[in-house]
């Protein structure tokens, strides 16, 4: 059945890729470019539609085969009216009307919304949050971001800036964000905060650890926490106990039963799991807590591209 | 047209109230009860069905015209079943099945939902949020309570516990708040918590102020506030900021347009308004806080029975 194939795409600061999807989620096809991010808007645009004719060549598909295209992109945007407003790390993009072109560029039905609830949307799909219809995801990576699924419904609030996940408030007397506010979750829990705070405590505290500030990433962190350094255990127990903290304030406004964490600093497992999951069951409301689960993100790369590829669908 | 009828009733801990109402959010008839905690559950359901037969009669109806009755109660609730859990201020109704037991009293179809959430119904169906699709009412009162509409719905999350607005944190390290969490909204602007630091404070501080810890009531503070007592009114500053504070990260994850402001601290006027907002403005975030609107809900102590009404329409 042609009008069951759609193409998702997730366009990043650095790859644009694109999948063929079927209504079972398999990928059939793929295309894959560099976005070129110093040619500008345009040649953006244009690299987006050269690799959604890559994956329906790929899986041997035709372009009136497609009954849509959903596209994941670097907010903050506008999903209703498919508008990308002023992405950090995406500026050359800025107030482009990126439904409107795409799909004059290509005669298919465009839908554009957030990366991060593209993957929330995918996850929900096919991946760790599979039949759960309150659905939190969160992606722990350069800053915090995420996206929300209500009762099997992608939440976008009035403009499309719900589930700012990484912009709740841990601690009022906090460092500044971007974002305006101070103290915001991804100012402690994500990993350019996690580095950031590591560098701050070996400078001003010079503890015994293995750690070099030159050469601070998650994953240094990560591989001396599995080497036993207890320095670098800590950053993982404090890393785990904001995100705790920030936990508890989605779940009690959201209600969401299950939050699945995904992005890098997910990928230190137990040793940032076990503190925010001890953090959140301590802080958490009775009768809610007990029912929430915290998990891991299961479909990697891919669930930008299949979310985008079910909001082509729905 | 006699299906057009439904029934609104407020259960609290003090008083039962039911208004019977048309499709138009007329109030036509009204009952009113003490609510009977000393007795029991039964004597509480049997109250809450007098209230509903007197507002009937008041109006000139039979219960035979009404389509149904909404009750909005204390929770924490599950309102998917009309079960009762455990309500602070009324713990006679731990357990009960209120709905079935209502139907089975009245043979009426009954909901029941919680009373923060009824608020924000009503304010959103007749006051402040009319026409408004994504809306957030918040309650200040003895505590923090809220109830929140999105895309016009209301929302509830898996187990009926989203818009838990009093428990977002504002401060990780502030003090430990009943639902189990710390630092939380609740214990600073709610107009409890404004007594206590208000009382906290001149114990202290010695401040040079009007105010005496034997009488202190937000209605005595914002008399002296009122009277340019200096202390009195950096307290409404310091609770109107942790409330502006508050009401960064509700907007942050529900991106709703509107916050109104109900309850006894809500009467503070600009005392309270003034510095949340100011506070809001500077911490939101830029696309966002310029369009959201908070102002004081309108429709006073009939919000819960009109949105328990419309619930029953719903």
């Amino acid at each position: 059945m042609p009008d069951s194939l759609t193409i998702g795409v997730d366009l990043g600061g650095t790859n644009t890729r694109a999948g063929l999807v079927n209504a079972e989620g398999e990928i059939l096809g793929r295309g894959r470019r560099t976005t070129p991010v110093l040619e500008g808007a345009d040649a953006v645009v244009e690299g987006i539609a050269q690799c959604v004719c890559e994956a329906v060549a790929d899986g041997r598909a035709n372009l009136t085969d497609i009954a849509g295209v959903g596209v994941g992109s670097p907010g903050p945007l506008d999903p209703y009216e498919g508008v990308v407003i002023s992405p950090e790390n995406l500026q050359c993009m800025h107030g482009c009307r990126l439904k409107d072109q795409l799909e004059t560029e290509l005669g298919v039905s465009v839908r554009v919304d957030n990366d991060a609830n593209m993957a929330a949307f995918g996850e929900q799909w096919l991946g760790a949050g599979q039949g759960v219809d309150h659905f939190l995801c969160v992606t722990l990576g350069t800053g915090v971001g995420g996206g929300w699924v209500s009762g099997g419904k992608l939440m976008h609030g009035f403009n499309g800036n719900a589930a700012e996940v990484g912009h709740v408030t841990v601690d009022h007397k906090g460092p500044r964000c971007p974002c305006g506010n101070y103290g915001c979750l991804e100012k402690y829990a994500s990993a350019t905060a996690m580095v950031f705070w590591t560098k701050e405590r070996i400078e001003k505290e010079q503890p015994d650890t293995m750690l070099d500030t030159q050469d601070l990433t998650t994953k240094t962190i990560y591989d001396a926490a599995k080497e036993g350094d207890a320095f670098a255990r800590e950053m993982f127990e404090s890393t785990g106990t904001f995100l705790g903290i920030g936990l508890v304030t989605l779940v009690n406004v959201t209600n969401v039963e299950m939050i699945a964490l995904a992005g890098g600093m997910a990928a230190g497992g137990d040793l940032i799991f076990e503190p925010a999951t001890r953090v959140f069951m301590d802080r958490g409301t009775v009768g809610v807590k007990e029912h929430v689960r915290i998990v891991p993100a299961s479909l990697g790369d891919d669930a930008g591209i299949l979310g985008a590829a079910r909001l082509a669908r729905s």
